[in-house]
């Protein structure tokens, strides 16, 4: 199994310059806009966008720390694997978020619920299909009650 | 924005070993069993991935052909932007698969709705939390309607 390279395809601009600013998930901040702008060579590939409400975003973590593969998260004290959270200190640093897509002027989108930070390289924007992507029943593991709150400071 | 190397964590086992047996979308297949086997270095980064009964896999897309930002798909023949379709051939290559968890035994999970070629490379394993990732009422775009089809052929 092989290493690959990833090119970033465009730059993702939000209000959250410092760590500290952004928040643990895009769904806290339901009302945060920021732009996704892709670059220019790769602008064709938006055709048809308009049509979907949500998009799937991967991007790159790219100030993320140390990978730790067990760790306390934002949202709790008790350390979980890393495939168990949403952690950006991961293998790979991958990044996911689904926002809501609120207009397209040419090669640059407009959503809500942006949870990154600002000049996060994009990967890739995936249209979020219900049919996929909607599983209200999931079963949510330590997340269940786990309510927003200050981020803990030094975890990154 | 700077390129960087991704290393696979794992690998995928599915029934699907060529192209034309791997179906549109893991949805259309709930049923299909497959593994998803972790490194054995990576192995401790699963502790209370068995709380989730949804699992989000990101993988590479090893066996794409060249990358068409514009392109009809499986599932439609009217050519779309590549970024509002989940199909293989896009830039980066990385796809991703909401899948359910049945089980694990150590560095192994075993999932159902899995769509991906036997022997693919995992990139990632993130838990599907509703809060997040559910929005069942977001607009499907071009996929509205859309039914499983036979693979039209030449299409990779």
């Amino acid at each position: 199994v092989k290493e690959f390279t990833v090119n970033p395809v465009g730059i993702i601009r939000s209000p959250f310059v410092k760590k500290d600013d952004a928040p643990i998930q895009g769904a806290f901040v339901p009302d945060t806009v920021g732009q996704v702008e892709l670059f220019s060579e790769f602008a064709e590939g938006l055709k048809d966008i308009e049509g979907f409400s949500h998009l799937i975003l991967l991007y790159r973590f790219d100030r993320a720390g140390e990978v730790e593969l067990v760790r306390p998260t934002f949202l709790d004290d008790v350390p979980h694997g890393i495939f168990a959270t949403r952690h950006p200190c991961r293998p790979n640093g991958i990044g996911l978020t689904v926002v809501r897509l609120l207009g397209r002027e040419e090669n640059v989108l407009t959503v809500s619920g942006i949870d990154v930070l600002d000049k996060t390289p994009l990967i890739d924007i995936k249209p979020y299909v219900p049919r996929f992507d909607a599983h209200p029943e999931a079963a949510s593991g330590w997340f269940a009650g786990k309510e927003p709150r200050p981020k803990p400071t030094g975890r990154e």
